[in-house]
């Protein structure tokens, strides 16, 4: 067994049998490898940026870590924006780098690249393989480190002798860590806060947005009147009829403020006290509302759903959450607004469907729009770098080939990492890409404004513009193999849509919508 | 003044004049300081991997460094693949990152990277702005870092509230550096080294590749008998009628094993010694041959021309060097094959033609073919991190307006920065791209055998496919603005390729060639 070998192995018995892989030829070992352990399913991609998405929505979905393939710094930093939204979600990723052999390294040949510091650039687990005999036990640990709480991206850097060589051993699976429980007294004391009658913030985030959190929540909020929110970009939110609707804390620090407005207390289960996503001069960066105390119930490493659980059994005993019932927009006509295709999407979201959304800002409307389609997830753009839609909703429908997976994908951010389309065709995905098309960058439209950027004209704008040329993405998603087709009207884009989910495999719908700015 | 205008200013007084741009919030101020130094061109890309290979392009025939500007740790992750090959090439390069405002960093904000140790990876020059009233400072700075020899990637980190705060100054240029002349005794005792009579290669990169480089190689060859070699992947190599044609270095080892057999010694002039692009088992990374000598008559930092023109003054008085003489393949009929197609380029390349060759495989009858064509640049891809053909014939057509550019770009290596083409489009910029689309990711098939793999089968071979969905990059391009066609016989390609040299803009030929495996 060489060192690929065992390294796929150990892998495998861990249960992480899916590799997202963009090759080199220092991988070519790893990819022999894959017809030796039948169990590992090679997904190819097209650019790096692909694989890492795609890593990071199938474990969001799959509640497990997939693997990458990558080939040396470069292949790294193609990957990394998508890390960085990884890293953001806590999402467990194995990230494999292969790289030259060790007794190459010094030659300094062409793609001779520094690993370990663009690695560490996201702050989890890396790990350079020294002998073949220990890539096992390597594999092994990068599993066990990327799902240790809450969730990391674990590098393995594999260089391509210690990948061929011989003696390689697979290793059993280390057992997984689970989350410190919060202390009892902690549950007690923010249930004292709660019970100030002062007004209180409840913000949440990670593992509590999904039911079980969402449900400790509700019955909180219901029996104390605290305000309850979830986190501006969950990695995972489950939503829709039937389950706790929590609104989600704003994008802009402007209405952040105007949802805390009052607060006294703000208390963090599973995320960190509200900052602004930039900043902006003259205006705060700390969200947290001046006179305000910041209380943390839960880490995120810790039990952050239990001690939600051991919260409302303290404050709300025999309180029921209060649930969503089934409401959908009525199927609305015309040329596509702003408000339309939203609705649009909230008349006919199928259920159990994964959302995957980088739909920015012509998405403002969605969450009202959709907040009682059926139950679905809902995967949002952790870490701000943009060009995780597409890869992200690629990962999410090979963890749930059976569910339906709908990308919202606003064309400014799809172009990043365009070519998940073709892995989406490759793998006969049921993806169905809503591209709203606006012509413009037009979030930065927007925050040109909101800086108060002096000076600003012409050549400003243009560099915002994305209309000179139009893009035709039905043509790029036909180029790629994946059925497309373009809708100007609501009734066009619910016709096109509907058509999709029915259909096996990828579509692609490119909506013209209108830009708010 | 703010920071940011004063930055601007200050590069375009050093000579700066053109900014490659995917901004984000951070970078607004930037953006909005465009408009008031007239004499800055913004040109947006929709990938920041498309920036990084275009300001690379660009100074590759500008001679002078074009700025980029990019998105904090994310947007230089994506920029990082074709940093690597601007790295590998010595491309002068201001890689303007912005960050956030130093006060927002502490609140670990979703985008808040690392960025020093990943730019450190480049191995360049770094410098993070510390005060609106250094800005300009350090914007003269890095253009000097940038222009020093042999020229370097260097980063300027612009916090927003450091650009956008008031009290910026513009500062004037700071002198360039000029190359150190190689001492009288180094080029008299590599003279004597060509004396000896004994077989001796003489390997040259860097500047020595261009006109006056080449002509004193010829004449240091042709009076010694020294066989000539020109580095496997020269960053912008002068060819054609006209000038000497010094063959390259291969790429595979065996090739470069076969071309350095029987020489006792290796005179490096502006490169290193050769080794082999990767690792293969069992076969040697250094590629000087066993018992040969390496010696330096120049390093890249040193003043390589001058010294390969002292050598021939010293070995080769009044000998003349040998010149290519005019030679074009006859125009081929049939079915497209692996020589046809370069035949075509042979027979119809224009004078003047800036060539960016990311053809790999498919490519590699292309130098025969084209070495009598009229006078051209040829840019390569010189750090092996592919996407980078079109970039940098994106910068290579900007620097350049009056010159056709041509791009090869394989199909594999075409999706990583695919969005190239709208660039090109929105720029109406004179490229014609020839796509071989040989519908694999054929290099790694063969080296997938080169590795001697074991255990490899059709999980393996699967991963190198690209034919499962094949790709209509005539779609793909017209979906970017770009228009397209098919050739699938040289009488096709020839007469598409002749229509879209004619036409100004941006055309690309999806050119259906065979696999060579």
């Amino acid at each position: 067994m060489n060192g690929a070998q065992s390294l796929i192995r150990t892998l495998v018995d861990a249960g992480v049998d899916v590799c997202f892989s963009n090759p080199g030829t220092s991988e070519m070992h790893f990819v022999a490898a894959l017809d030796t352990v039948p169990e590992m399913r090679g997904v190819l991609a097209l650019f790096e940026g692909v694989v890492t998405g795609a890593a990071d929505g199938y474990a969001r979905i799959a509640g497990k870590p997939a693997a990458t393939l990558l080939h040396l710094g470069p292949g790294l930093g193609n990957g990394l924006a998508n890390l960085h939204n990884a890293r953001r979600a806590h999402t467990p990723i194995v990230n494999v780098i292969g790289d030259h052999a060790t007794y190459h390294k010094k030659y300094d040949a062409p793609l001779e690249s520094d690993i370990e510091p663009v690695a560490g650039s996201l702050r989890g687990w890396i790990r350079r393989s020294g002998s073949t005999a220990d890539v096992g036990a390597d594999a092994a640990a990068a599993v066990a480190a990327s799902q240790a709480p809450p969730g990391r991206v674990a590098t393995l850097i594999l260089p391509a002798d210690i990948s061929w060589g011989d003696g390689g051993v697979a290793v059993p699976p280390i057992p997984p860590r689970v989350p410190h429980a919060v202390a009892d007294t902690t549950v007690k004391s923010i249930a004292e806060v709660l019970r100030t009658g002062e007004p209180v913030a409840l913000l949440v985030g990670g593992p509590a947005c999904r039911e079980p959190g969402l449900r400790a929540i509700s019955r909180i909020a219901t029996a104390t009147g605290a305000k309850p929110f979830v986190e501006t970009f969950p990695a995972r939110l489950e939503r829709g009829a039937g389950l706790p609707a929590i609104e989600r804390l704003g994008y802009f620090a402007e209405q952040v403020t105007e949802q805390l407005q009052g607060v006294r207390h703000v208390i963090l289960a599973g995320t960190k006290a509200p900052v602004s996503f930039f900043a902006y001069p003259g205006k705060p960066s700390d969200l947290v509302p001046e006179g305000a105390q910041a209380h943390t119930l839960a880490e995120l490493d810790q039990d952050v759903v239990g001690a939600l659980e051991a919260l409302a059994e303290e404050v709300a005993p025999g309180t029921e959450p209060v649930l969503q019932q089934p409401h959908r927009p009525d199927l609305p006509t015309g040329p596509l607004t702003a408000q339309n295709w939203v609705d649009v999407i909230g008349a006919l979201l199928p259920e159990g469907a994964i959302v995957s959304d980088e739909a920015n800002t012509s998405g403002v409307r969605l969450p009202a729009a959709t907040a009682g389609a059926p139950r679905h997830d809902l995967l949002t753009l952790t870490g701000g770098a943009i060009g995780q839609g597409l890869p992200v909703a690629t990962g999410a429908a090979i963890a749930a080939p059976d569910r339906p997976v709908v990308a919202l994908q606003s064309d400014g951010s799809a172009l990043y990492t365009i070519s998940a389309l073709w892995t989406m065709a490759r793998e006969n995905l049921n993806v169905t890409t809503v591209l709203l098309n606006n012509r413009a960058y037009a979030i930065l439209r927007l925050e040109l404004l909101r800086v108060g950027a002096e000076g600003s004209g012409p050549k400003a704008m243009e560099l915002l513009d994305l209309s000179r040329p139009d893009m035709d993405f039905v043509k790029i998603a036909e180029g790629m193999g994946v059925p497309a087709s373009r809708a100007t009207t609501a009734e066009e884009l619910a016709e096109q849509f509907r058509r999709a989910l029915a259909e096996a495999g990828p579509h692609l719908i490119d909506a013209a919508v209108p830009s708010l700015l």
